[in-house]
C-alpha cells in the first residue's frame, strides 16, 4: 500500500491508486507462502497478471536487466516474443527449481495440450540471495511452498518480510516485499519490488537523504563502500495502458530511475532486474487466422508512464523498508527494522 | 567424432582435431547419463570446460542468443560477468529444474562458503523438447540422473541418441549428440551439438541437398513449411585459444553459419542458442588484489576462428544425425536413423 | 529480379512476385546514382518504404547487427521506437555524412516544423568500403548525388554495379546490387543488398559450392583465409505483412540464413547489418489521443516468411554478382563478372 | 571543474580530482568550439583519449544506451570491437554529418594507408538539438568548426554555454558541458556531460529537490509532465583504471544512477546515451603476432567504480547548469542560469 502520506514523505507528483499496490491495476492479483522452520525462513511471492489460463491468454511483457549478476529463468523467452504465459514467481536463488517446477506442474495440470500437441511452457521465476537470515545452503523451500503462494493469489496483499521477502536484507535494515501505484490519465500503473540491495549510507526516503544518519544509528562502517553486495533487487511493474512489448521494456528502463532515487549505485553483486506486462489485451496461444487487432499508444503519450514507473519504484522501494518488521541473522546479529529506527534517525 | 572423410562427406577446409570432438580442446570433458524406463526415454549430457573447481577458476564465456524460444538458464549472469563457474548441463524442457539443483548441489558441496561467507552460483543448464520419443510431461529425470552425467564426463564420449541426445528428433530423424573440431595454427576450437530442430526437406550434408530426397524416402508433407518445430538446437562451444568474452561472443555468433549450411532457418519454436567458452586462462573467485595479467588475441586474428567454428558446428549438426539410432515415438511412429537411410536417399 | 530460374539456379521452395525485386512489396520504391569520375567511382542507392510523407507516416522497422564492424547511422533510434522515419540510402564508408546530410536536407524541405515546432529528424544511412575501385579517400560524392538517388526512386530498377554497388566487389568477383522477393499467402517479402563481402573459395550459388572451382579459375590464394575481408554487406527487407517490430527483427534475423547458404563466415572485418520494415500500416508522427489499432500476426504464423527471408537473401546475393559487369580496380587488376566466369568454372 | 563544495552542495563520498574535471584522467584533452554568428548559436566539444594516433592505439570502450532517441554515430562498431579509434565529438543535431566528415578527414591525413592498404576509420559524434536558442534549421556549423574543436583540445577548458553546449538548456535553465571527476584507490575516473535534457520541476541537486522552487520561479506549468522533451543528454567517462571493455559498459550503465540523482526520468523524446573509455592500455591497430598480455581488474573490484560514476555524473550534470551563463532564444524568451536564480529560489 506504499507510504504515501505516511511519515511525511512524498514520492513524486502523481497520484496513486485506491490501494497503492501493483493489484490496482485490475485483475492483477499477489499470493505469498512464507516459510518459518528453524533456520529456514524464506519463502515465495507469485504475482499474477490475470486469473484466467495465462498460458492460453498471454499478456504482453519485457525484460530489463540493469545489473544481471543473478540467476532468473525464463527471461530469453519472454524477451524473443513479447509474452508472459505464467505467473510469475520470487523466491530465495537456491529455491529457483523448486519455483519452475511449481509453475511446469501446475501449467501441465491446467494445459494436457503442452508436450503433447503444442510446445512447452516458460516459466519466469526471479529470486534475491536471503542468506544470512535464511539458510539457504538449507534449500528448505519445496515445490508445494511455491503452489501455496500461486493459491493465495489475491487483490490484497502484505508488504514486508513475508513471502520471498522474509528473509531479505536491504541498506542495512530489513527489506523484503513493497508495493505501489500510480494513475496515468484513465490508466493504472502498479510496482512491486523483492528488496535485497543497498548499503545504509546511501539510502534515500522520499528526496531525504537518511542514508548517514542509518548509517551512524547502525553503527555501519563509513568506508566508501563498505561490503559487497551480495543480494539483488526485482521489479514487477504492472499496467493496463495498451503499450506494446517493446514500449514495455522503455518502461521497464524507468524503474532504474525510481530504484536510483532511493540511494542504489547498483553495485557488482546486485542483480537489478524489471520485467514489465500490460493486462490490456492478451495474445492468444493460438493465433487467429487473420492478424489480430492490437490497440497501442504513441509513443510520444509515454511521459508520463514513465514518471509513473519512477515514482511508483521509488515508492515501492520504502515502503519494503518501512513494512518489515525487525529479525536477526542466523548468527544473532539484530536486522533493525526501518520504522523502529526511524524516530531515532538523525536529522531526518 | 564428427563425420569427416566418412560418408564421402567434407566439411570445409580446416583439418580437425585428433578425435573430432569438442575434447580435442585440452582439459574440455563430456558426460552422458541416458534415462531409458519405460516411455523415460531422456537424458543429460554435462560439458565440463576443465576438471579443476570451477567456481574458483571460472572460464571466460558469452552467449550469444539467435532464436530465443527457449528455455535455458544461467545466461544474463555469464553475459554480465563474462564468465562460467558451473559445468554445463544440457537436458529436456522440463528437466531443468533437476538440472539446476544438481549443480547447485555440487557447487555446495565443493564450496562451503557458497551461501555463508561468498555469494551465490549460477547454474547453467540447456534444454530441448523430446517429446514425441520421450513422455516429457511425465518428468522421469531426476537430480540425481543430472549428478551421473557430471561424474561421468571424460575426454571420450558417445554421440547420436544418448544423454540429453536420447530423445531428440532433427529434419525428421533421429537427432542428439554430434560434435567435431578443428585446429587453427596451434589452438583447437571444438563444438558439441544438441540437436532436435528442422525440416526433413531442408537438409544438407557437406553441401548436398539432401533434403528433398530425404523428405521422399520419409515421406513427409511437401508444404512449404510442413510443420511447426517445437524444437531447439544448442550449441557449445570450446577453445583453448586466449580470446576475450566480447570476441567470445562473436565466435558463437559464427555457429549460426554452420547450422545455416545445414539447413536450418531457425524456425518459430526452435530455440536456438550457442554459448563459447575459453580455457586458455581462468578468472580467480577471488581477485588478486593487482590487476590480472590476460593474454587476448587480437580481432583481426579471429578470421580462422569464425571459419572453424562455422565449419565444426556444420560437421557436429551433421555428426549428430548419423550417429543417433533409429526410435519410434511412444506412438509408435518411426523415427529413422539417417544412417539407415542414406544409402536409399535419392541422388546423393 | 532475381536470377530463379536463369543459369539453372533454384533458391528454395517459395514463388517470387512478379519483378522478383523487393519493389514487388506494394509502394516500396528503389532509385540509383552512379558516379563515373576518373577514380571516382561510387554511388548511392536510395530504398523508399513508400511514396508518402515518411517522417509523418513512419513504417515499423527493426535492425539486426551480425557483425557490427561497420559505419552506418540511425539504427540506435530504429531500435528505440520501431521505427524508419527517412528513405533508407546505401553508399560508400566516407560518403555516409554527405548521404546524411542529403537526407536531412530532404526532410527540412518537406517538413518545416522539424527544428521549430517538432524534434529533428533520424536519418538512415548504409555504407560499405569500395576502396579498390572507387578512390575512397577523394569522397567525391557529393550531397546532390544522394538527392539524385532519391529522386531516381522507382519500382523498376537495375542490380549489378549501379549506384551503391558501382564499386563493390565480392567472393574476388564484382558485387554490388542484388534483389529478390518470395510470395507468402497473401503477403510478399523483398530483399535488396549491397554485396561486398567473401571470399572466392566460399562461394556456394544455389546450393552448388562454386568457390573451388571460382578461385582456381581467379587464380585466388588457397590457404585458409585467404585476405582478411575489408567489405560489408547490407541487407534490406521489405514485407506488406503486418508484423511489430520485435517481429521485423526476428525476419530480419533470418537474412544470416540466406547469407550463411552463399558461403559468408562473416569475417571479422565485413560489416554485416539487416534493416527489416513493413509497409502494412503507417505510424502517425502526431499519434492520435486513443490508442492505434494495430494488425499483427501471431508469431507462430512466421514460419513461411522466415522461409521467405532466407530464400530472397540468398538469391539477392547471387543476383548481385550475376548483373554485374567486369570493371578493373584502381591499381588494373581486373574485377571479373561472375556471369562471364560461369561457363569456365569447373564442376559447376 | 565540477561545483564540489561550491553553493554548499555535496555529491557523494568520494573525493574528487584536482581539477575536478574529466582531463584529471591523464592525457584525456577537452577542446571547444564556439559558434555565435547571427542565429547560428552551436558549436563542438572534442574528447580526446590520449594525444596520440587513436587509430593506431586505440582505447578500450563500450556503449550504453538508455533511451536509444538520438542521431549519434559510430556506436555499433565500439560494442562490437570493444574499442575507440577516433576523438569524440559533440554537436547539435544536423551537424553529425559535418563533425562526422572533420573525424575522416583528420584520419586520412594522419594516417595515409586508411582506405588504401588498411581499412576505414569509425568516426564518433554524438548530439543533442539546441533548436530553441540556435537555428538548427540553418545548419551553420561547417567541418572546420569540429577541426577547431580537435585543434583547441587541452587539459584546461571550460564548461557551461560553450563548444557543443553554446546552444543547450536543461531544467528549463541554461546547461551545457559539465565535468567532474573522482579518486579511486590509486586510479581517476572522470565524467564530460552534453546537458540539453529535464523539466524544471524534477531538478535535484546535491540532493535538494531545488525544481518545485526552480519550476515557481520560473512560471513553468505545474501539468505532470509539462511538456515533451526534445532534447537529449550525453555522458562520456574516461578512467586509468584497466577495465576491460564489458567492464567498461558497467561502469557506463552506473553514470544513469548520477543522472536519476539529478532529477531525470529519461523522458521519451530525451536521448540519452553513455560511452565510457580507458586509458590504462592501448589496443594496436595492426595486433602483434602473439596474444596481448592486458591488465584487467577483476568485477568484485568494481564497486568504488560503480560509486564514482554515479557521482562524478551527478556532479558534472549540475556543474554544466552552474557554469552555464543566461541567454535567450531565438524567439526572445528568456533562457535563465541557474546560477543567478539560485538565491531567489524558496526552500534551498
Amino acid at each position: 500500500m506504499g507510504v504515501h502520506s505516511h511519515w511525511g514523505l512524498q514520492f513524486g507528483r502523481l497520484a496513486p491508486g485506491p490501494r497503492n499496490l501493483i493489484t490496482d491495476v485490475p485483475g492483477v492479483q499477489v499470493g505469498h507462502c512464507t516459510l518459518d522452520e528453524g533456520e529456514a525462513r524464506t519463502g515465495v511471492t507469485a504475482v499474477l497478471p490475470h486469473s484466467g489460463n495465462i498460458f492460453h491468454q498471454k499478456v504482453p511483457a519485457a525484460v530489463e536487466v540493469f545489473n544481471g549478476f543473478g540467476k532468473s529463468v525464463g527471461l530469453m523467452q519472454v524477451t524473443e516474443l513479447g509474452t508472459l504465459e505464467t505467473p510469475i514467481l520470487l523466491t530465495n536463488t537456491f529455491s529457483v527449481p523448486e519455483a519452475s517446477a511449481a509453475l511446469i506442474t501446475e501449467a501441465l495440470a491446467a494445459n494436457p495440450e503442452i508436450g503433447t500437441t503444442t510446445g512447452t511452457v516458460n516459466p519466469v521465476v526471479f529470486e534475491c540471495n536471503d542468506g544470512p537470515i535464511n539458510d539457504i545452503r538449507g534449500r528448505g523451500l519445496r515445490s508445494e511452498h511455491a503452489e501455496a503462494a500461486l493459491a493465495a493469489a489475491d487483490a490484497d496483499f502484505s508488504e514486508g518480510a513475508v513471502g520471498a521477502g522474509r528473509g531479505m536484507r536491504s541498506h542495512g535494515v530489513k527489506g523484503g516485499i513493497g508495493s505501489a501505484s500510480r494513475r496515468v490519465a484513465k490508466y493504472t500503473l502498479g510496482v512491486l519490488v523483492l528488496s535485497n540491495h543497498g548499503q545504509p549510507e546511501d539510502l534515500v526516503a522520499g528526496g531525504r537523504p537518511i542514508g548517514p544518519g542509518l548509517a551512524e544509528q547502525l553503527g555501519a562502517p563509513s568506508e566508501a563502500v563498505a561490503e559487497p553486495e551480495q543480494g539483488s533487487i526485482i521489479i514487477i511493474l504492472a499496467t493496463d495502458a495498451p503499450v506494446s512489448d517493446r514500449q514495455l521494456r522503455r518502461l521497464a528502463r524507468r524503474t532504474a530511475v525510481g530504484l536510483g532515487r532511493t540511494g542504489s549505485f547498483m553495485g557488482h553483486g546486485s542483480g537489478e532486474i524489471a520485467l514489465a506486462f500490460s493486462t490490456a489485451q492478451t495474445i492468444a496461444h493460438i493465433p487467429p487466422q487473420e492478424p489480430a487487432q492490437l490497440r497501442i499508444l504513441g509513443d510520444e503519450q509515454l511521459d508520463p508512464f514513465f514518471l509513473a514507473a519512477a515514482e511508483a519504484t521509488e515508492e515501492a522501494v520504502i515502503s519494503s523498508l518501512l513494512h518489515a518488521k525487525a529479525d536477526t541473522t542466523r548468527n544473532g546479529e539484530p536486522v533493525p527494522s526501518l520504522a523502529d529506527l526511524w524516530p531515532s534517525i538523525p536529522n531526518i
